[in-house]
């Protein structure tokens, strides 16, 4: 990607021998716009990000994994800034201009001791080839790295997007779910910017859930650094780039959610024929909540009892008598009637398959909405039970 | 219990060998109040049961284990008549006397021939000291029966109140979660009845959780046979009853927590110092509801961060410099303070305990709520992926 350098190496931070630290550098200041978790428990970094986005540039970000700089008081918070002063001297920027991210274990301080060595050696790594080191360098419980390349041309000028994220546990829809940055070339305001991010966001990271807790440390980033030649400069080009952006931060929510804590299936439930915008929401929310319909999917039991149950407890209105549901194109139950063993037979056998996309139509009125979530092994209890020790 | 009979024998409903239909008999005409489910989508005999209640009298109520016949439909509402129908005729009672309740697998029909022979047979079996029996038929997921009992006097006179219960799995607080039966002798009218019963059940069963999906088949029954000559006639001796209902219904509910799908240890979520009740609700409710937090308990690691998480994406207000979290008595943070290795090495101690008291003090205002709750074992995946096969 023209005009940035990424590099991601092991500070020690994390207990095992696995990175821990990657920055990303702009070589021109960018154009950036950031959308934080909504938990009112914000990590430090969270607090400093929401204040320093303001000014709408950004030249560099530090990320590190393994500590999630969270519940650490007015510590965490000059930790914070120590460490964007490390890198801002290092690389001679502006202090407002470094952005930091932290994700991991709440409640421990920083190890400052680290990022002083650290974040010299990182700054030593920076090169256009290495953003699989960034994106390693931000991993937790995730078993992969997490990058979404796409490119396109607006009035013949080739431009780019590449996002790079990770997940995969305390994963719930409230603004930006998680740890992403999206780095693009385009030409664009930093007001346009930030209003595509929101739409992006809204189709992808808020349409997730692993588990249903929402993080501390969420952060959605976007930096423009303009080296391209296109530009946004009409409703046209806007177009071409929201889709774009829109496509590469649902590549990437899809990621996050395939690589779930314990997931070993990657479900879609999709609502149709909902009275409100709300009820297809709340529909599609509850059903992705559920843990009985995630046990369900990941017992490859086309349950749709628990899946009617999660509707009816969701607030959405809802007549049972009129929903129709599908596994794939499979109908199993038409207007609330179950199709018999034959089409119970063949969606047990669409629920073998790794990805699943289950419809239920309300069949109320025409709103619909979607959600992307994962099924519930027992390996989610393992790594989460055993998280800290 | 004086003016009951009961019975439970194996009809065939399940697949197993266990019982699975269960009969409570009044001799005379009871006194009668019930709470059902609040999920739209509601099972058959909860339809049914609605309807039935508003008269305030029960003569029989005839529950099955291994089908909820819920997303039944028509057929569905039928087979729970003509179930009502065969218990009135065995009986020689009034239809409109009988109540039925179901619980186990959604969406397929009651098996009727199972019925035809199984509700003369339990008939058969009714007696004054077969409580246990029809304990065991209402079993599903349950490792244990669940019956409490307790007695007191009013002017002298004694009562008793004896609740049976089942729980285990898509327990979430919304009105009466799972079935619960309470007998009584005392003398009461059919409105204060179900006025101390709304009362009992929102202090005890919609304040628990197991998995966060509610049930379509919630029934929360309460009998009075009045043959104790203890009356209710002041204020005085329905708070002597009131207590004892709270008490009755809060340790059905107890152990409903404590025999929860896969639960090893059951907590209590306890908030304090809440700006209002509501946040006081929403705060114990997202802790307990949490599959961060109960996997921790279950891995007996005093996660304190994912619960302050928690709390922070409830929606309560809260101002993190401000909490104070206890397990048991052991304070682990203090006005947003981590206490230290000692004090966590304490805490770590007390998770090794069966039964845990988690207390967060907002500490902005003078609201109190709380929850009861289980953690998230290995085994509660495996009995869900597992259920229906």
């Amino acid at each position: 990607m023209k005009g940035f350098k990424f590099a991601g190496i092991h500070a020690g931070i994390k207990k095992n021998d696995q990175k821990d630290l990657g920055l990303i550098y702009c070589e021109k200041p960018s154009v950036a716009a950031a959308l934080f978790t909504r938990n009112k428990v914000i990590a430090a970094p969270v607090i400093l990000g929401k204040e320093k986005i303001k000014i709408g540039v950004c030249r560099a970000v530090l990320a590190n994994s393994g500590n999630a700089n969270c519940f650490t008081g007015n510590q965490g918070i000059e930790d914070a800034r120590a460490c964007s002063k490390m890198v801002a001297d290092c690389l001679d920027i502006e202090e407002d201009h470094v952005l930091v991210s932290s994700t991991g274990v709440i409640g421990a301080n920083l190890p400052m001791d680290k990022f002083k060595t650290g974040v010299p050696d990182v700054v030593q790594q920076l090169s256009e080839d290495n953003v699989d080191q960034f994106a390693d360098a931000i991993l937790t419980t995730d078993t992969c790295r997490k990058i979404v390349n796409r490119s396109a041309t607006i009035d013949n000028k080739k431009f780019s997007i590449m996002g790079i994220a990770k997940g995969s546990g305390m994963i719930r829809p409230d603004m930006a779910t998680m740890l992403a940055y999206i780095c693009t070339d385009i030409c664009i305001s930093a007001d346009d910017l930030n209003k595509c991010l929101s739409a992006a966001n809204e189709k992808s990271f808020n349409r997730i859930t692993v588990d249903g807790d929402t993080s501390t440390n969420d952060t959605l980033m976007a930096m423009a650094s303009g080296t391209s030649e296109a530009q946004i400069n009409d409703a046209g080009s806007k177009k071409i780039f929201q889709d774009m952006l829109d496509d590469v931060c649902f590549e990437l929510a899809k990621m996050v959610v395939k690589d779930g804590e314990g997931a070993t299936k990657l479900a879609q439930i999709i609502i149709k024929g909902a009275q409100t915008k709300k009820d297809a929401f709340k529909a599609a929310e509850a059903i992705a909540h559920s843990n009985l319909v995630k046990t369900a999917i990941y017992g490859e039991d086309p349950n749709w009892g628990r899946i009617t149950a999660a509707v009816g407890r969701s607030g959405a209105h809802v007549v049972p008598e009129k929903i129709d549901l599908y596994f794939d194109d499979q109908a199993l139950v038409l207007k609330g009637d179950w199709q018999g063993t034959e089409a119970e037979k063949k969606t047990a056998q669409i629920m073998k398959n790794s990805e699943i996309t289950i419809t239920l139509d309300l069949n109320l009125g025409q709103e619909t909405d979607s959600f992307l979530f994962c099924d519930f092994s027992e390996d989610y209890v393992k790594i989460n039970a055993d998280y800290r020790s």
